[in-house]
């Protein structure tokens, strides 16, 4: 079983140090520490073990260290920056692993940027050595990439011309779509095994200056300064900290304090329940900063997370997720009363942010949600994006006992989707007017309200509830797998794309493809041949 | 050999017939004329040959009836409209051939709303009986849906449920992106195999409207007629006749009056040389109606079509296109400053629609393309954008030889990608100045004007022309085909995301994916399975 948390103490591979406003992020991989067997992380390549560590450390820069405002990533490697992710780690897994593990670098690089973009913390790629493919996706992911010119580095993504592969973590995207090189140039780059080294890949928009061995140093150092000099964060934020979660893990789920986990293997589905906050949390920021990471938000999403994780890896066979909250739906209000009136404040921004990351953390899981509206349920504000994530609802309508739902301002835009909606907006593409109807609605919504409003698929009541669910689980967890996959990223994201919906969408499933052809992971295949003294053998028809 | 040519009088599967503004285009399927061996096409199923029929109608109604202005879809089989792609065709055909199926067919129904969208021919669907899978698929594309209220006509897409794939020609996309049907009940209508009839149907956003049985025929007839009546289509306008093209095909290739195309089976690349236009054309948009498909900008065009369609089909192994022309600058700008001049005339506007739609075919085939500029060649204005489509293009620098490009009025926004952008303005999203720069240019671009100004990608010299290119092809061609149609589908659509690049990009991505996998293709797969006694198994694993 694969776990996801981990701290800078326990690093094996990353080195991470804060200097007043500037954090260094060096990546100094140690070939044995690998996460699987029958492979070395030479070159400063990756495996999963190596990325839970930098997600780990990008995390834990915004909340515990909110000071930072320029993060240098770098390698403490000679001559060589990142060689990527591991060849013979890719060659020797799984399909559904090699998905799952370009799906969780996606995130942490789409975290790189959110926090440059929403934490004011600026990321400088200091490549001391080559970066060849994911070492140069993650470079890109940075708002800023200096090579060293030593008459050697160069920066590359091999993986076509030499693993008859996508590079799988938004390169191919973020070549055209960030830096918005030019097409044929990025055509011409991705099939040179080479790369380019410092003149023409400064050309080329690739990176954005070089600098001889002996100035590197020197040169790093000033855009650093200048960098956090300029950076909007607040110099006397002090952080919070954050602690292990604390997780009862059995072979039936995992039970942490307010998200609790249980898998229905026979079924092949889990039912996984977020309880709500308590009624007497603090609305004052200074004794939030005391709570730290016992306030219910942020412990509550990061158990939610890390359940997320779990399911996506450790639970391949559970096609399906019934999400329930159980909870006073006034309380929920309450807390997002408090984290509206503090957005401004560097923990309640990161607080939202951190809620919104998971959430779509959930919305690019592959498998289906059913959200199951029940009483003592509370759907409510930042928990009623729970329901409007999920692929189908149900509410109970049972005029006996009480069901509701609410909405609070958190569901107004601070909790965007990948495609840069909310998820009140994603729903009525059709009807945007609906969005003003739902958010100006007086009060909670009982049954009857929410499915007149839409924001519920179905309502069966109290003698067809039983029977209905368990006929949608089972029914749902009857189909292909693969085929549900690909429906529920079709139907997720309408509406506008952006690059991370590009990336997940679109580049993701291409790779998936691939990742599947006799040409890369066939007997003959480039991936399977890599290092070996075989030759890769094509099928040459084009597809 | 699959032929793309056909017309009315040779249709097998459709009856086309236009009574003044009003065109009728009924699907009555013969179930043993099919295109391949071992399956009938029941119940109004279709296979390519079918679907080619459809695309030539529409193709057919704006340049010989430009007077239609609304376009019925419907069936003279009774209680059915039409059953989607054939199942048995799909189960029985090889990856590549389902792949370029699909795509085909995704053309035909972006070709539909392209003629609704920017030729006033507006399509409405008419189900007189069950629409299922393909079917719906089919109405989906169209402006308009109205099904007959019987009892049990109904619309689906059962292939999730049923078959283990996705809806495979922009169901998913535009049920969400151009219906904006409520995503939970796209959902539930995804999975539910035998679809909605009438008032849900209604309801959810599926179809517009329902009509009695009885009541059928004069409700569509008078949807028809106002349809009819608020056209933009000017009454008076006469067609051209499009006359089968003339071709001599031979085991290496295809020689029309304007393309040549030779296929270097050895090397699996082709060259594929445009011809410019005489300089004798007329200027007068009279005497280019008696011309007819014989104007060079059309003909030729329908040439360079069915060229990349055979390429497609045909030569799969021919992974590299090489792309060339010959003829006179001067020639072609004179054809493109009559279409400008003509743009609002019925024809010169069908003519550059044309094109574009031509231009839009080559971006989305899964080869590559290099442009090769040189002596004698012709690449301004519209035949330019052949080089902008190339993935590189080459130029050759040789003082003592005049080699040119140059930009007309038609590069500025009347050939549209499917990204809604030019390709200039693909070409220079990091710099989008340039992209004035370059159509205010004062004349040609020679070979250092055209390097300057980042019209190309590399500008060998004559005494490394030849091993360049050599060594270039030779290069592209051992790369793996795979890894190949994923990375251009990636740089060649940076920018905005449109429903068709929704479609091509991400949807097709997925089903090219699902299309792989043993739960759908297996032994034991859905599709493998589908009509048999045995039922799928899957590996429930989720990727």
């Amino acid at each position: 079983m694969i776990n996801f948390e981990t701290t800078p103490e326990r690093y094996k591979h990353w080195k991470l140090t804060v200097d007043g406003a500037v954090a260094t992020l060096s990546m100094d991989v140690q070939e044995d520490a690998t996460l699987g067997e029958g492979y070395k992380l030479k070159l400063n390549s990756y495996d999963l073990g190596v990325d839970i560590e930098l997600a780990d450390a990008v995390e834990r820069l915004r909340f515990e260290h909110p000071e930072v405002r320029a993060v240098v990533i770098t390698s403490l490697k000679p001559r060589i920056f990142c060689a990527g992710a591991n060849i013979y780690m890719l060659g020797t897994s799984s399909h559904s692993f090699k998905v799952n593990f370009c799906k969780f670098t996606n995130e942490t690089r789409c975290a790189i940027e959110d926090a440059s973009a929403n934490s004011g913390q600026r990321y400088i790629a200091a490549l001391n050595g080559t970066a060849s493919g994911g070492g140069y996706e993650l470079a890109i992911a940075c708002d800023e990439i200096y090579l060293v010119d030593d008459g050697n580095s160069a920066v590359s993504l091999p993986e076509v011309p030499l693993l008859g592969v996508l590079p799988g973590t938004g390169g191919l995207t973020r070549l055209v779509d960030k830096r918005k090189v030019r097409r044929d140039r990025a055509d011409v780059f991705s099939t040179l095994a080479e790369g380019l080294k410092g003149k023409r890949a400064k050309e080329w928009g690739l990176i954005d200056d070089y600098f001889p061995t002996s100035k590197f140093q020197e040169s790093i150092a000033a855009r650093v300064k200048s960098a956090a000099e300029s950076g909007a964060q607040s110099k006397d934020a002090r952080g919070i900290k954050l602690h292990p979660l604390q997780v009862e893990a059995s072979n039936d789920g995992r039970e942490y304090k307010y998200v609790s986990l249980k898998i229905n293997r026979e079924g092949r589905y889990a039912d996984l329940t977020m309880r709500g906050p308590e009624s007497d949390l603090p609305t004052d920021v200074e004794e939030i900063e005391k709570l730290g990471d016992a306030y219910w938000p942020l412990q509550a999403y990061r158990e939610l997370s890390d359940a997320l994780l779990h399911l996506r890896i450790n639970e391949l066979e559970t096609g399906l997720v019934c999400l329930r909250t159980e909870g006073n739906i006034a309380d929920v209000l309450a807390v997002d009363e408090t984290l509206a009136a503090n957005k401004d404040h560097w923990l309640g921004r990161e607080i939202i942010l951190h809620m919104a990351r998971t959430l779509r953390r959930l919305d690019l899981t592959a498998k289906s949600f059913f959200a199951l509206i029940e009483p003592g349920s509370c759907f409510a504000g930042n928990l009623l994006e729970l329901a409007l994530s999920a692929d189908r609802t149900y509410m109970l309508n049972n005029p006996d006992e009480k069901v509701e739902l609410a909405t609070s301002a958190l569901n107004k835009g601070a909790l965007p989707m990948s495609n840069g909606l909310t998820r009140l907006g994603s729903r009525f593409l059709a009807e945007p007017g609906r969005v003003d109807e739902v958010l100006k609605h007086n009060g909670t919504f009982d049954t009857e309200e929410a499915e007149e409003a839409g924001l519920v698929t179905f309502a069966p009541d109290d003698l067809d509830w039983d029977d209905e669910i368990r006929v949608a689980i089972e029914e749902r967890t009857s189909l292909s797998p693969d085929a549900l996959t690909g429906m529920e990223a079709s139907l997720r994201f309408a509406g506008p794309e952006t690059l991370d919906t590009k990336i997940y969408g679109r580049l993701t499933a291409w790779q998936n493809w691939i990742f599947q052809r006799p040409n890369a992971v066939g007997p003959q295949g480039a991936l399977t041949n890599y290092g070996k003294p075989t030759q890769a053998q094509f099928d040459f028809k084009r597809t």
